[in-house]
């Protein structure tokens, strides 16, 4: 299956999951991006490829011209920052697969703007949907899939724990490492420090286990390191911060019954962990992890196929088949 | 969500399906079973609980009157043996959820029965899927829902090991622990040994990774026990066989893309195994494994709240939400 596709955003993730829907076998036939730089260039050019016959453009209304199946939006993590992208994407009659990390669960972050957007996907037939690793993967969809062969869950714990130092300079950056706690404190006062979706996860496996009256509570603070750590990008003395430590606690009725946790530090362990407390128990290792990097584009570029098998609307990756099969 | 259920058979996992979706809040409005012991009574004493106000009936006709949401059907393994049932399902606007082996993907081994049920159920607007551990989870859907993460899959190969000795009598009379490996191969021989269902989780993988021209071939043997064993049900003698070993190989224009490889024997490791080769590369255990017995019976039974969200026809799981959700 060979769809039409416009890539919204050509920061290094949207390069990416363009060149993947290439690879994929999959038209590419636009791109959109502010960038001077790439703005009247063919898309190809950009990502290092051959031209493709397809230019960058910086107005959405060029998605009226290029008619595509699926806009793979790649932008920006905050609904009240793309509400007007996506509408661009819906009146051209596109599906829309977003790495956004707010739209994987927007409907208690913003219940106006998802009304908005589910009644003009609804209307225009087609099908909005936030996807990626985390949020879009191993906390959420992956625990609540499990779930489907477990007859009764008591309780949920997953746990995320990323090598930072084996990961790009920006994400050691990002999470810290190198900084003293009190720096780090100082950095997480001034905000948007921390990785996003932590709630939105939360409620999703909430939701997808039918856990209708679930309250959701964060934390957030350093990991410290327990050794000295010298990567390509940062040093880490022992004491100092090696990453982040965050939580999300999903209660019903006061009682704990899911915990999420994300532990991104140089020298931690690359592991994901599912383990589901009921009958039967269910206890699920990713050894090594779920790459993150590569893993989020291909939640992207996969779920592109996929979409057109789901009622239109605003929908969750627990509502998208695990497949477009062709049978 | 309150569903209105049908139990369509009343053997070991009709009663424990029964049981849990009254577990679930469900209602039970009617049962089937062709035991002249259990026709006439309450469902509710059957299932060893309080009376349920619904009847066991024998003649299908009853569904008509009990006007249920959801029939879950545990009958028969085989579709030649189940079609009119399923047919009587549907003619009451029931969706069918099933544990039949082969209704998991019956597209290849039997396209006019599927393309009639998928004609019918799309009729009348319901949706009929198979469902199960193994068929249905373990070999199939869960490698299908990694692959959404994996940008290009290269390989999978998923394993199942599950220790007979630690499961019921008949599963390990089933495997046939303590036979001599001629017995054993009599018993083959004889035909209706081994496990049902690895072509069918083969093929639903197959189509799932989007390989139209796969085919799929299977192995059958023993497994022949490495040390004497003793359990409660059989005694099994260090070169005598232990249980089954099973193989379902996947190639695509000549070249091996999946192996899935079922063993069922005494003293063998719990243990599921999906391995993905690809990038990112996945490895994903279940540790100790799914319990089948009990993981069987959960899949039917959340698979009844989930069917409401396909599209109506013949489907399978890769194509039902993971979750029902209220949002």
């Amino acid at each position: 299956m060979s769809l039409r596709i416009v890539q919204f955003g050509l920061g290094p993730i949207g390069q990416a999951c363009a060149r993947l829907a290439l690879d994929h076998g999959h038209q590419l036939v636009g791109a959109l991006d502010l960038d001077p730089e790439r703005v009247g260039k063919d898309v190809g050019e950009i990502l290092g490829r051959d031209a493709v016959g397809a230019e960058v453009r910086d107005d959405p209304a060029a998605l009226g011209e290029w008619a595509p199946d699926v806009v793979l939006h790649t932008t920006l993590s905050f609904l009240d920052r793309i509400e007007g992208q996506l509408m661009a994407c819906i009146d051209a009659g596109a599906h829309v697969v977003s790495s956004s990390e707010e739209l994987f669960w927007p409907f208690d972050r913003d219940p106006a703007f998802s009304e908005r957007i589910d009644r003009a996907a609804t209307e225009a037939g087609v099908v909005v949907v936030g996807t990626g690793v985390n949020p879009g993967f191993v906390m959420d969809l992956l625990p609540v899939v499990l779930s489907g062969v477990v007859a009764r869950v008591d309780r949920v714990d997953v746990s995320r724990s990323v090598d930072a130092g084996r990961r790009r300079g920006p994400l050691q950056k990002k999470v810290g490492a190198g900084l003293t706690e009190a720096a780090f404190r100082e950095r997480e006062a001034a905000g948007g420090f921390g990785h996003i979706g932590m709630v939105e996860s939360a409620k999703a496996l909430a939701a997808g286990l039918g856990w209708d009256t679930a309250e959701v509570s964060e934390t957030f603070g350093p990991h410290l390191a327990d050794a000295d750590y010298r990567t390509e990008h940062a040093t880490v003395a022992a004491g100092d911060v090696a990453g982040i430590h965050q939580t999300a606690t999903v209660t019903v009725d006061g009682e704990t019954r899911a915990t999420l946790t994300l532990t991104m530090a140089v020298g931690a362990r690359d592991e994901d962990r599912v383990e589901i407390a009921g009958d039967p128990p269910l206890t699920v290792v990713v050894e090594g992890g779920t790459f993150g990097d590569t893993a989020t584009v291909a939640a992207v570029v996969n779920t592109a196929r996929r979409v057109a098998g789901a009622r239109p609307g605003l929908r969750t990756m627990l509502e998208i088949p695990a497949a477009a099969t062709n049978r």
